[in-house]
């Protein structure tokens, strides 16, 4: 469909949506902000160097700063009508070394991946270790103790499904509607190190540091420090106090985002590979 | 033993054997140098944080710049009587981030890895992949192919045993003594991440870049850059010439040095954990 449409307004007959993965350590999050090194900043002016009348990117979800992403969605417009790949690998080209393009497609213009998101993962990791390790630095969380991930698994399944979330926001955070589905809660050891704990969070939507409270609420329970019973109750009293800390940024990261069937089906995606 | 051996001639009763993991990445190789950051350096810097008349530290293996280790096997002397665990906790307090120990050991004063390393294990990460991946920047070799693992297996036979390995070494080298012993060369994927290939080689001792040297002929086989017969003829004609490329640092780990039997046993060794 993207081939066939008629120049926007703004002369941008394209779309182009971007998978992006980033080490989010050197940059102050996602959203662009004037004097601070952003994800968005960055994007911006590599496509602005391979275009420079393309659009400002969109992206699909405001990470915070130090938070990580292996699939964070985001999409710009432009004139120029180059194949996905070649976007992919020219941007790639235009990066910093802490941001790469792992895929490109083709959509309409004005695609806007925030409204097309039906679905999020993130990922958090904690290295359970009394000492530091170099290749986990700014990477995951750091805990002294070894977590009892039973309790953890407890203490995360009445987060299942639709709830009132409201006692799982940062204080920054007054939308009002503050009703979320969660689909899945993992908890599990990693594959490539038993030092490894992953919280796998997959659900619609999510308020800001939802996924990191939830982290730190779980982690907090696997030491010992709140009842496994805590993050049931402060869903039912809707209180943020009963949840302990607020997990670091360093250990989040935003694995895929998945887009709305009719998006997928309007605008045909060419994979990069 | 350590505990009841007399106090060396510079007051140094006890000898403290680390196993240091290192991010190589901003580091000028293992050895200390003057005007240069260097992991040695950094390591003599939080020991004479704790003990001011300590000894500077002796490694097992001198890692070039950019080349990272799990475990690597560093001693140095004290007149400090610290447990080990203290030993760790306190110079991880004093060390970069990039440099972590991973565990301590008491030994003898005068304990030297150097001599008493009898099998070295290194591995070497290619990243197979089109685009750059941001958690493997620096930290693995990326090559745009996919290579054929099983031709490289077969490249990799002939270098096992106990061979004249002059061709595999850099220009730099000038010992006279060039056979090495090599026990195993295994060619895998990381259980980890299907686009990451592991070439794992195990041996007595090594010249230097001599694993780079085979990790590069390997690759170069694997993407049909150089013959599977290359390296055996290499071997046997000692000509560095037929092997390709020597493979970049990133990719290059020093994971395990074992320690000569007679060591461990004279040695006590009180594990950090």
């Amino acid at each position: 469909m993207s081939s066939e449409s008629e120049p926007s307004a703004a002369g941008a007959a394209f779309g182009v949506l971007l998978t992006v993965a980033y080490d989010g350590g050197p940059f102050s999050g996602f959203a662009r902000q004037p004097n601070a090194r952003t994800v968005a900043g960055e994007l911006d002016g590599a496509v602005r160097a391979i275009d420079a009348r393309a659009s400002v990117v969109r992206g699909s979800s405001r990470t915070d700063a130090g938070v990580h992403a292996l699939g964070q969605r985001v999409a710009f417009d432009t004139a120029l009508d180059l194949p996905a790949r070649n976007w992919a690998l020219a941007l790639n080209s235009h990066l910093p070394s802490e941001i790469a393009i792992a895929r490109a497609a083709r959509v309409a213009s004005g695609f806007t991946p925030r409204f097309c998101a039906v679905e999020k993962t993130y990922r958090y990791v904690v290295l359970q270790s009394e000492l530091r390790d170099p290749f986990h630095e700014r990477r995951a969380w750091r805990v002294g103790e070894r977590l009892n991930h039973e309790l953890m698994r407890a203490a995360a399944a009445p987060l299942i499904g639709e709830h009132d979330f409201e006692a799982f926001r940062g204080a920054q955070d007054t939308r009002e509607d503050t009703v979320r589905k969660l689909v899945r809660i993992e908890v599990r050891t990693a594959s490539s190190d038993a030092r490894l704990l992953e919280i796998v969070v997959t659900g619609n939507r999510f308020m800001y540091r939802m996924v990191r409270i939830i982290a730190g609420a779980l982690v907090d329970v696997g030491r010992g420090r709140i009842d496994p019973d805590a993050p049931r109750l402060a869903l039912e009293r809707r209180e943020r106090t009963l949840l302990g800390i607020t997990a670091p940024p360093d250990g989040l990261y935003l694995d895929h985002v998945v887009m709305d069937d009719d998006g997928e089906e309007a605008w045909p995606v060419i994979s990069a590979k």
